[in-house]
This record gives structure tokens, sequence and C-alpha cells, in this order.
């Protein structure tokens, strides 16, 4: 293959678990084109986001860096301005950073007010677009709201005739019941409904046609294009032929136990008992959401085909990395319950498949890499494919070229998440502060454990326990107590780590060591120990 | 008293050890002025600075946050840009927030650069001086660099017929020796000099002449003034009488013990063998230094006579909360080190007197408080007394009014300053890696212990041992395993905290608690559950 780098094709669904395609296993969910990819490149099989939900697992993704570390621990918490971005690194070596898709980022404008920076000005935009230049940015277009920003889609919608004052809601994300009545895609009792919108127009083409158009009009200069879908997110509603594809008899059954309905764990409990959870684990609901949550998935994995193809005829794909991953998964039922949230890995793991064209990553071709890899380390990965300089003070994720070349360079012991949980109903039930309100998964080789502020511990042997269906928080024995101990104290190292010493580059650190500014002089009895000590005549003026 | 506040005069010394006035002890040192504000305010017998090194102690001290979160860790490590500063906070809700003086802040340009904002714009100007509206910065006109900003105190020299290109080095920090040969105070055997200047022309008298210029022009309109001293800092060179003002018979011995010496903690032990601690540690050195350290403190104190009756004579002093304080210490040859750096009292604890103009202060006038203070609450506490609205999702220290009004409310239990010695010979001499280059201390009431990465920790025991000669920081015995385990723990819960996550007020999050965004249905099944959910009926389109 090429050796010669030049783009970067990042594509990332939303709310895809890791499982639901054919190449993690899935047995009636095929993903031909996709598990291509997977035969081109290395499929991950940790990789663990920074974060189970949406917003603050992208900031991670697009600054490289922890929750911890970038503030934007929830969705809508914006990102503070100055919090330099994988956008900002790629424009300084003259790579244009191109978004199509999604972004869940909400600008800091008070931040930017305060700065005195324009939101209508270029770097206003790239500020809060959180470092992208926007070809097409689409968060979905709710209504009742203006979040997600300008509806280019529903635009387009409207110029191909389809009609609604919001078609990405009434008609994109609707469908008609037997009495040609509409039915919303936001309630579930619908979702296996066929979308009422032709497949071609819905968004998922769409918005892989947009990334194509970027492609088109990009030219020769090096590009990182994030393609970053809306789906297989909620509302789940997709029409045909994908509508009708998939039936409960498709469904991989729900991993759960009825022990762990009594969890003495508050916030687990919270979560099991709440309104969202207590309906997503329902037999009825699943057999409607699971199909047509698997239909959207087979849709993208079919565009995954068309976008492969067009990549193939242009030429590019000897010069591309393709990324394809998720910002997070979906429980879909699992553990009791629904949405993302918690640290099961239905929530906090996810697809990850690199393809890299360069000739070092002959050797991996085809391969699986169990290594932990953590979201935040795509920044340097790109960036250094790029040819840029490494970043290590300010990106805390890594390069994961010693896992594409097979260096045999010794990886991570432990991947951390972060989970905010100060806007959510469970902490009203517990009853405990904002500042509180949080919990951090450390991962290592064998074990899952999530610190929970203020209370004990979770903790599952992924050895004995691969489904986490038994919880050794608070379990007796002293190999648990090491394990414990073991798993606090990397996190309490983690926790400790340079967040915000971000301005000054190691090299430029390293320059300092050992010397005081110029004109300093510190200790100095007199002329001939000035001269001793610095090889250089005094001079009470130089 | 009057309650009707209106100003805060916030006075900074550089490097003012905290028992060098005599109403902290100091038997020889006499500071009626500075002593007459404490008879008037509170003395804080315990207060600490986040770093006992000018430039990380600053930021804290504008910022109001840890080391840790502002990432500013060293002298010259810029403060990222978008950080929020104290000046931003009192400008929000018009206050002046004027700086006459050192602030030790290296702006961020690069990222003034990527965010677009110019220096010389308004807005880059009060970010370039970290939130402040410069009416005078001088962090001292050292020669060979343009450190410190332009030289408006050198012009102000050449204007009074003090000739020189650099007068402040040449002049204000030097003095004649018996031959008439003109010797810099940068050399310490030089220190008795006088230095060659009148003394109202030199630095302390021009600063505070300075401040009362803001006053006078400042008008009704509140403002907070930060009269920032660059003395008693070195060059240690003080004009007559100051000069001869002092001998070696009027110091006060330095603390420490030859067991110190064979101390094997890594950096403690680097220290005492480097060239600058070395040299400090010397009496002969010592009796040069110290006398003309007194001078110049005792410079400051007549100076604060001369700012206290103009603020009498002016009305402004029941208006008007004054705070006197520095931003770390001076070893002095205590310990056997010199400068600051390592976390013994002599470098990291600060005097500390607040005056406040308010009744509900009557009850303390007079008195002292042994609460561990933190020099990053004076921000909150200035925020406060102007009538702004808290922000402690980025101000980290607590509003000091309880002490100041003896309401009796639970003070904080453990005190936190951290020290980066990656640019420090002590990091070359002990061969670790830059990130791994950092203590932090942690004080309660009794016990001093210092986390120092990748070794043993130090520990002091207050009570027993108040000169801090014995480093308990690897003795055996259970009770000591029990204080080095809290200490720890309280160390491990500091550093999980919150740091970046700024952009929204609690108020905001409470607002988003159990909500979600207008426009988003989650978990719903038909219009029935959703009517029951949300307690009105369910619409496709709003």
């Amino acid at each position: 293959m090429s050796s010669a780098p030049r783009n970067v094709l990042w594509i990332m669904c939303d709310q895809l678990r890791w499982d639901y395609l054919s190449c993690y296993g899935h047995p009636h969910l095929h993903t031909p084109n996709i598990d291509r990819l997977a035969e081109k490149g290395v499929r991950f099989t940790n990789a663990y986001v920074q974060s189970p939900v949406c917003g603050p697992s992208r900031m991670s993704c697009y600054t490289g860096r922890y929750c911890h570390s970038h503030g934007s621990t929830w969705n809508g918490f914006p990102l503070r301005v100055g919090e330099p971005t994988l956008g900002d690194h790629l424009r300084e070596i003259g790579v244009t950073p191109a978004l199509v898709g999604k972004t869940h980022m909400v600008p800091d404008f008070k931040g930017m007010e305060r700065l005195g920076i324009k939101p209508d000005t270029g770097v206003g935009r790239q500020i809060a677009e959180c470092g992208f230049d926007p070809f097409e940015r689409d968060d979905g277009l709710h209504p009742d709201t203006d979040y997600g920003g300008p509806d280019r889609y529903n635009d387009y919608l409207k110029e191909q005739g389809i009609q609604g004052s919001n078609p990405w809601n009434s008609r994109a994300n609707a469908g008609l019941d037997a009495e040609g009545v509409r039915k919303s895609g936001w309630l579930l009792k619908y979702s296996r409904l066929p979308a009422d919108i032709p497949e071609e127009l819905s968004e998922t083409p769409y918005m892989t046609r947009r990334a194509m158009e970027f492609i088109d009009q990009a030219g020769d200069a090096p590009w990182l294009c994030h393609l970053s879908f809306i789906k297989p997110h909620w509302p789940y509603i997709v029409p045909e032929p994908y509508a009708s594809m998939y039936g409960p008899e498709h469904m991989i059954p729900p991993i759960r136990s009825e022990a762990e309905k009594d969890t003495d764990h508050p916030v687990f409990s919270a979560y099991i008992q709440s309104r969202i959870c207590q309906t997503f684990a329902r037999d009825a609901v699943r057999d409607e959401v699971v199909p047509a949550y698997m239909g959207l998935v087979k849709q993208i994995d079919d565009q995954m085909g068309v976008l492969f193809a067009y990549l193939e005829e242009k030429g590019l794909i000897e010069t591309t990395m393709i990324v394809f991953t998720s910002d997070h998964g979906d429980y879909l039922g699992d553990h009791w319950m629904g949405e993302k949230d918690l640290f099961h890995d239905a929530s906090v793991k996810v697809p990850l498949i690199v393809y890299d064209p360069r000739a070092e990553a002959d050797g991996t071709r085809g391969t699986t890499s169990d290594a932990l890899v953590e979201a935040i380390d795509m920044a340097p990965t790109f960036l250094n494919f790029f040819g840029g300089a490494p970043k290590p003070h300010i990106l805390e994720g890594r390069n994961i070229d010693p896992l594409l070349h097979e260096t045999g360079e010794r990886w991570r012991d432990y991947a951390i998440s972060e989970y905010d949980y100060a806007t959510r109903e469970a902490r009203q039930i517990i009853g405990n502060a904002q500042d509180q309100a949080r919990m951090i998964m450390v991962r290592d080789a064998r074990w899952k454990y999530i610190h929970s502020e203020g209370m004990r511990p979770m903790l599952f042997d992924l050895e004995t326990d691969p489904d986490e269906l038994h919880d050794l928080g608070a379990a007796p024995g002293a190999e648990l107590d090491a394990v414990r101990a073991r798993m606090e104290a990397a996190l309490f190292k983690w926790a400790r780590r340079y967040v915000s010493r971000i301005t000054l580059t190691p090299e430029q650190i390293e320059r300092m060591t050992g010397k005081e500014p110029p004109g300093v002089v510190i200790g100095v009895w007199d002329e001939a120990d000035y001269a001793a000590t610095f090889g250089k005549p005094w001079r009470l003026e130089p």
C-alpha cells in the first residue's frame, strides 16, 4: 500500500453499541462493509470512551483530553473558551479540520464575550464548532428548541419536496400507522413503523453524500473529515427497506440478572428505578426499539459501502486513514437500563476500527487488538499521521501507532472514563451535592472498578464475569481488597496529573531547566563567585 | 464604623516572611503602622499561599484557583488564555480592578493568537495583565531582558535626574562602596551598601505614591487597587536611612539543625546541596542580606504609615477594606535553604492582615485567627465585599467573612499548596520526569504533610515540632501511618474535584436537574405515557 498519508476520514456513529456489528460478533446484524474495513485495518476490542454520554465523550474526542480536564462534563455544559481542540492543532500544520454532522458542542458564549470574541467571525465560528470548520453541522433538529444549530438538513428536505415546518421531526423521524395516522419516532411504541421519507433522503445517506461533497471540493490539500452520524441514536425509526428487515427473532438477548435489581449501590439502584430505565427494561419496548436500532445500523453499513467505493474510485483509499467508531453505546435493556450513563460495556465500550494506509500497518491488517484504547487516543494519532509534533502537555491520549504497527511498545495499564450525574434524576433520588455526583471508571486488563463519590465502589471481574452481573464493589476478601486499593491508587495518580499546564511544551520546559531568566542573578556572593558560577565576568550593566 | 463598603486596597509584598513584622513577633523589626492595621482588623496566623513561588502563587491569588486548576505552575509559565480572573469578575459588577506594581504575569500570547485576540486592544491588555487594568505595572526592570514590561519607573527616575540606561538596576538596586566604586545589589556581598538613590525616589515610596495617584483619580466609582510591591524581594538593597538601621545583632537566629543536612528526602536533599541554598546557609551571607531585608521591610512599614494617613485624610478608611499580605516568604538560611521553593513555614506561610470597615467586623478588631486560610480566599472575599454573587464553580477559595464576623461557621480542615520543580536543578539532580517533579502540601490544624511524587512524603508535627526540624515522613508507628493515610485521602479528594467545569453556575446546573432539554423525549412508550409523564397532551409538532 501507499506510504504517503494525506487525509483522515473519522467516522463516528452516535450511540452505536460495540457489539451491534457482525465483525464484533452480532449473529444477525450483518455489516459486510464495516467488516471489510476491519479486514483492512485493526479492530479494537477494548476501546473506551471518556464518558458514556454524547457531549462529554465528544468534547474528549475533539480535545484529546479527559472530562476532568476540559470540564464539559455533561450535555449542554459549554466547552470553556480557550480549551485547545484537535481542529486548532491541525489548522496550525495546514490541515483542514472539516465537520460533517454532529458534535454536540455548546459554545461558551459568555466566555467568548469576556474575551471580546464575536461568534460571527471566523475564529468565533471555529470556537463555537469545537475547533472544526463546519462543512455541515447537524445535531438533530429537535422541535421546541434551537438545539442543533441551523437546519440545513430541513432546508434540503424542503428543496426535495418534503413538506412540514420541521420535516426532520415530522417525516424523517415519524411514520404512518396502519390507519395512515402519523406517529412520531420519539414514542417508542412506533419505532418499527417505516419512517415516512424516501430512504435516499433520510439523514444517514444525506450526511454521507455531504461528506463526499466535502471531499470532492477539498482538492489536494490535506484534510481531516469528521463524518459524524446522528444515528442509530434515538429517535429510533428508519425508512424501508430497513424498517422491516429485523424482528425480535433477530435480537440478541438482554444481558441482565434478577439479582441486579436488588443492588444496594445507590446510583445503579436509582437508575434501575428511574422511569427511563424501567421503560427500556420492558421486553415489549425492546421488541419495538431493537429491530429499528438494527435497521439504522444496517443503513449505516450500506452507506459505508457507498462511501468506501467512492474513496476507491477517487484513488483516496491509499492515502486516507479511516476510523470507524461511536461516541458511546446504548443499554437497550441490558442490566435493566436504557440509554447510556453508567459503565457497563454496553454503554462505555465502543467499536473502533482503524484502517491505516501506511505500509508500516501492513502487518496488522485484519487483526484485532485487545489493548486498552481510549477515545482520546484518536486526536494524537491524527496529529501524528499528518506529521504534527506531539503535544503531550495538551493531548492526554496516546498516538496508537504502536498498536497499528506492532512495535511492541508498552501500552497503558488503565482506561479511565468519567460520569457526572449532577443534572440527573439519580442525584435527586440520592440527595447528594452537585459536585459529589460523580463516578470514575478505572478499567485494567481484568477488572473494571467504578469509584463512586461518597459511596462504595462497583467492581467487576471481567475474566470470570464478562457480562458484569456480579458487582464485587463491597464483596469481602483480601484479594478484592488489594484490587480495590490498586484501582484507587491508579485513580489517585491520574487525578494528580497536570490538567491545565498547557501553555508550554516539554521542550520549552526542558530549555528552562536549571536556568534563571536573563537578567536574574540569585544566590551569588560577589564578582568572583559570579565568574565561577556563570563562566563569564560580572558586569553591572550588560 | 461605616457599613457602606466601597473599595478594596489589596497590598501585597513580595517575599515577605510571615515573622518579619513586630505584630507577628519579630523582636527587633518594629512595624508600628502595619501593627496598627492589625489592631483594627484580624491578623491571621495560619495563612498559606498556594505555591511558595511568585508566579504560581500570584496566579492563584488573581484567579482564586489552585495551581492544579490554572496551570501556571512556575514563573514564566503563561496563564492559559480564557482562565477567568478576579478582574473579570469585578469588572462584570462595575468595579475597576486596578493594578499598581507587580503581578509576575506572563501572557499566553500563543493562545491569544489562536483566539484572534490582539495584545494591543483593551481586552488583549486585560488578558495580558491577568485581568487587571494596569495603572502601573512593574515586575522589576531586569537587565538583559524585557521581563517586567514597560519601564515606567525607569522613565520616572530619569525625569528626576537619575541617570543611566537602566537606573532601576544601576542606582535603585546598587550602591557605592568605601572607594566609591559602584556595586550591584544582585551580588549579596553588597547588600548592606546604601542604595545609590534618594530614599523618596526608591521603588517602595514610588509605588505607594502611584497607588495614591490612582485613588485620587478614581473618583466615586468602586475600585479594587492591587498595590503590589516588589520588595523585600531581591535584589536585597535599600537606601538610607534603612541601609544602616539593622545589623547582625538584630537578626533572629536561623531555624535549622545539623541533622537536617543528613535528610534522605531526595528533593530536600537536592535543595540543601544546591548552589543557591549553600550560599544562603552561610552566616556571612545572612549577616549582609538579613539586615538589608529588614530595612526593606521597615521602609514598607513607613510607607504604610503614609498610605493609611492618606486614606484617613480622604475619608476612605471607613469604606475601604485593606488587606496586607505577601506572595510567599524567604528561607533566609532557615533549614539550610535560601529563596522559597519548599513548604517550611518560612517559605509557604505569609502574613495576612485584613481590615474590614463593616460594622459586622467590629467584634474581631485587634484579634488573631488561627484558622487555615488560603491566599485564594481573597478573591471570593473581595467579590462578596462588592456585592457580587458567589462563583463557587470557578473560585476555589472561600469568602473569609465568617472569620471576620465570627459567625462560627465551620472552616476548612486542610490547606493545600503546590510546587512544580520541573525547571529546577533539583529535578536534574534527582533525574525524574518533568511531570513527576511535583510536591503538594496538605496542612491541617496539627500536621504538615508533603506528598512528593515518586518518593516518600515529608511530615511535620507542628504541635511538638513547630520549627519543622523533625521530618516524620518515613518514621514508623501506627499513629503516623494513620496521619499519613488521612492526609493522602484528603489530597486524593482534593485532586478529584472539578477543576474546569467553570462554564455553568450551580444555579444553572440545578435548573437543568431532572429535566431534558426542550424537544427531547426519552423513554416514553406512547401518547398516554407521554401525557402521564409530562402532564400535557402529546403533539407531533409543538
